[in-house]
């Protein structure tokens, strides 16, 4: 094992430092050269140079009204009392609006401000063509140059209309084109090649292999190239081989501005990047502490930035905005804008790595007045975590976490009023709630659902802490046998609430297609070649769980697996299939979702828990009104399997 | 005079309730249906279905480290003190980040923690493969799955990754992508076909006669619709006859989604697009009560929307964000994002019509802790006006207008931080400042300077309540031949003030090429023959000329013209060349700017005057790092003409 250890401990700063400066000195480190193109395709495109009008808008004194245009002089002395009478196409011309004036004239008299005068009779009229075009009477005197656009009153020839380095908007189009331009010098748009190696990827859509890795980290940074007014290019995936990326770094590099090279999962490919970066230029650095993104590589080859970007997707978002996106931004002249930022309170501790700044992805959710940032996966492999992150946090390196309650301050990656626009539901899983909120998104588009799991207790606990909207909760009362409501009257006796049945539905053992182990209920959790998987304390399918095992006196030490928790039924299901577990709790939904069989044990009720501050707004009414009248949703919940819908929307209790 | 007069007096909302019922009840009126694209290049687009995962990601267990591939159960009692043995291939097997797990195992040990021990010698390794493979040896037991990323870690099989209506980013295309999808249902583009109509409108870079206007509406409405998701397509210029934009309506139907007419500036072609939509659907409504932008004309033909837009661009833009916006967006199965608001106070007074609901355009500035909204031009046919708008303010149709000082909401088209970056100037207008305005935001592209022309006097009075950075001033004290600081102490006795050189610069009268009114100077006013053109009250060179017209004891009502005011210098170049006046008073480099003629009469001092608490900020010192350091921004300002910069960027008075 040939291995090579790269360089630790260069804090971010200190990296983006060095970076920065090795760009703005280097000849390639300077704003693009224009390129000249119609005015008409240059929305969001960066002016090269300052737009300075070429003629006035208007370019004529013309009309603003529809009337007639006259020489003021002509009309003092008009009024109601006394009208002037003006000859027309002598003393007065008709225009339309937007008609230039004709020569001498410097006022206009609106059409309904006018009395037309025509001749008398045909036969007078007949007499000579000046007497039958004939006289308009005005009542009142013009004012100099009223209802006239004169020259320049938009755009004065000379005048700056955009200034060099502004991104076009479409009314700047319009101002070029009444400026005198058609066409303008914008930046060339930086080109961006990205290398995916590894010897494991594959393209999307390849019949798929174990150890098989679907190529699409390239398709995530190619679109922020894109988003950040770059073009991406990118290259075929390479394997790793040192020969192979070395030949496509230069290949690369005579194809664009700057190349980034993002490396396979594994540590190999790496180090080949390193090594030939090295090799053909200078790596600047290798490894900066943060996390995720540490293994990342800032080389400079044949005067170009070649990035080493880390395999794990999050790692490669993080760091391409760290270090690509301000190159990207001041090759086109422009500054990254600061991203904007709220102040949230930290819904749950956070411990972090002393020395390592963290970039941690969080939900936030706007409950009553409050802004919550909910902790996600903090691995660096999970794609989904940016899929459904509102933010980023920052941890920094001399931090060792945050303490629950905590003010943070959070990067948002969506908009505030998609935020704002969001109903937050913290409880128990159930895969209804992923078709609720498909069809709130589908009915009402600007409002969102997020779901957090952390089982039935953890979702009555966030109500009470005030960082959720609902919950949904199937907490079933040993002693009496009846579900949630017990447990509201106790956790949650200092607020209103109202339960709303959403399903009840069917939990059971899932096991593989045709229960290869003979697994018949919970009875057979005590074999010796049976594991099981659990779920969570708190959660409800874990209170039936232990309900079942104390009926049939089973000690739980006696069950293999159980110290192994899942957080959702699909992650039960999972393990399942996976070999992980041979069996686990779970709903019917989720082992016909991954084709397995399924040994019922109960019927429970799943309820929603709304405290009633926010049962009248209008995003829970919505809500609700999906729950209890949208037909499309009840059939696609009952289409899943296992649920019984009669009581969908129903307030089984409330408290005033 | 065949005129048609249209509908007037429909409120906004209730127009817009109309227009948006009919299209809610219309076949067409629904979201568009799905087209499968690339996932690749589906950046952008909005899904018209629920993405459920495919394949779980990772599909198989892999690795999470490089390291050897356990059983947990065989690393039992492992510890420093006694180490345990696996023998590789066997009991360990070596796995890169990435790789499948091999079948049975299920926990990886990182390499540094594993002491890799080799056969012996080479005699020994050669007596079976087992032996020359080795052992490993670990002082610590390993978990069970510590460093497996399991089966679905990021995705599960089944889940929902994006929901219907939901705008794909980059991340979005790496899920889609990895959750075995490679092509996506996207709504169908709506397609928006746009007929620019008007006899007068001629192409962008026509050979220009009086009388013609360009076409530039059709770009900025495209840009629109490209902006908010859609496909524009522009129509060839029709003439404004009546059955040439009826075929043009008809033939527009059959290319796309929506029919938008953008009416020349003249009254007939309006009428002809209403009588048009009569002949061939209905005309829900013609006119509605706003400023500007009354004349719109909303229409349905043959199922599918005809917007009748007016002419004038500010008008134009203002209607197609009311009425063609919301389609586009519902077309897609989104809502229009509610615009972002801010509360501001208004720098001045404003009156407004009863019965109109207008749309007053202004320009924010935050200075110290105020936003300031001030109101620009209200133009219709003012086009820079939108250019340099920062937001809306609507003044309710009920409402006879704002109190100056009065706080109100303002919609913002510019983002909050490009208004924190703004450095707002107040004052006297040069040249120079629009140069310093390109150089600015040149050097510094998050900096914007935003420049009111208000007349010197005017931009102390800003200073003085709080509204501006600085001020150009260039007041000349009739007592003591003194500049600027004489009215610094008197109107800003209260605050600290510090007066920085920008030019020195020539004023004089300016006159058409080759002076063909022979004026030699101010004495020539009087001439019966000769129209002048005044300068607002409170300007610097309003007072130069009042004591140039006092030296020679003229009384300003001998002065033709001396009541009709232009705000700027190139205001008055303008007048001149126009031939609205004769003769003005304005600096050299705008006679330059349009090829006049000069007679010079002063040489005056043009400062800064800038508040001391803005002086240390960043973004003035920025400012003045131009004027002191910046050689090309003093080379500009000389080529200008007129100009002198041996003082530029000097203090030439400071109170503290």
């Amino acid at each position: 094992m040939s291995r090579e250890i790269y360089l630790e401990g260069t804090p971010l700063h200190e990296a983006l430092t060095k970076w920065l400066s090795r760009f703005d000195s280097e000849e390639s480190g300077r704003p693009l050269p224009g390129e000249i193109i119609h005015v008409k395709d240059s929305l969001g495109r960066i002016t090269a140079e300052a737009i300075i009008a070429k003629i006035s808008s208007p370019f004529y004194h013309s009309s603003a009204m529809d009337g007639y245009a006259v020489r003021f002089v002509d009309t003092f002395g008009a009024s109601e009392t006394s009208p002037k009478r003006l000859r027309t196409e002598e003393q007065a011309v008709y225009v339309d609006t937007g008609d230039p004036m004709p020569d001498g004239f410097n006022a206009v008299i609106m059409i309904e401000d006018v009395n037309i005068v025509r001749a008398k009779s045909k036969e007078q009229s007949a007499k000579s063509e000046k007497d039958e075009s004939g006289y308009i009477e005005i009542i009142s005197p013009a004012t100099p140059w009223q209802n006239v656009r004169v020259i320049g009153e938009d755009i004065v020839a000379t005048e700056l209309i955009l200034p060099e380095n502004h991104r076009i908007r479409p009314v700047d189009t319009g101002a070029m084109l009444a400026a005198g331009y058609t066409e303008v010098a914008v930046r060339r748009k930086p080109k961006v090649v990205i290398i995916p190696t590894g010897t494991e990827i594959v393209e999307p859509g390849t019949e798929l292999k174990k150890g098989d890795i679907i190529e699409f980290n390239s398709r995530i940074l190619g679109g922020l190239v894109s988003e950040w007014g770059g073009n991406a290019v990118r290259f075929r995936i390479v394997p790793d081989r040192f020969d192979e990326i070395k030949k496509a770094i230069l290949d690369a590099l005579g194809m664009g501005d700057m190349v980034v090279v993002n490396a396979g999962a594994s540590a190999g490919s790496e180090d080949f990047t390193a090594r030939a970066v090295r090799e053909l230029g200078d790596v600047l650095l290798h490894g900066v502490n943060i996390k995720p993104g540490k293994p990342v590589i800032l080389g400079w080859v044949r005067g170009k930035p070649v990035l080493g970007i880390p395999g794990y997707p999050v790692s490669a978002f993080i760091t391409f905005h760290l270090f690509a996106k301000p190159l990207i931004y001041k090759w086109q002249g422009l500054e990254v804008e600061k991203q904007e930022m709220i102040r949230a309170k930290i819904s749950r501790q956070v411990a972090s790595a002393l020395g390592q700044e963290e970039f941690l992805r969080v939900k936030i959710g706007k409950v009553g007045n409050n802004l919550i940032a909910t902790p996600i996966s903090r691995g660096a492999g999970v794609l989904m975590s940016l899929v459904r992150a509102d933010g980023f946090v920052r941890i920094p390196a001399m931090s060792e976490g945050i303490g629950s309650g905590t003010e943070v301050d959070v990067e948002l990656i969506r908009s505030r009023s998609d935020i704002e626009n969001t109903v937050v539901c913290i409880g128990s899983h159930d895969n209804a709630l992923d078709l609720l909120a498909n069809i709130l998104k589908k009915k009402y588009p600007s409002l969102s659902l997020s779901s957090a799991h952390v089982g039935s207790m953890g979702g009555l606990m966030a109500l009470k802490r005030g960082e959720a909207h609902f919950a949904g909760t199937h907490l079933l009362s040993e002693e009496t046998g009846e579900y949630n409501v017990p447990f509201i009257k106790r956790l949650l006796s200092d607020k209103k609430i109202v339960l709303i049945n959403l399903v009840y539905r069917e939990q059971g053992l899932l096991v593989l297609k045709g229960n290869p182990k003979n697994i018949k209920g919970f009875k057979d959790l005590t074999r010796d070649d049976v594991i099981f998987v659990n779920r969570q304390a708190g959660a409800g399918t874990r209170l039936l769980t232990d309900k079942c095992l104390k009926e049939l006196s089973i000690n739980p030490k006696d069950v293999k697996g159980y110290e192994r928790e899942e957080y959702t039924h699909m992650g039960v299901a999972s393990a399942v299939i996976t070999g992980i577990a041979d069996t686990g709790l779970a709903i019917l939904a989720s082992a016909k979702a991954l084709g397995l069989d399924f040994i019922p044990v109960a019927k429970e009720r799943y309820d929603l828990a709304i405290p009633s501050e926010f049962l009248e707004t209008e995003r829970l009414q919505n809500l609700l009104k999906i729950i209890r009248e949208d037909a499309e949703f009840r059939e696609t919940v009952e289409e899943l399997g296992g649920y019984d819908v009669s009581d969908m929307g129903k307030v089984m209790y409330e408290r005033d």
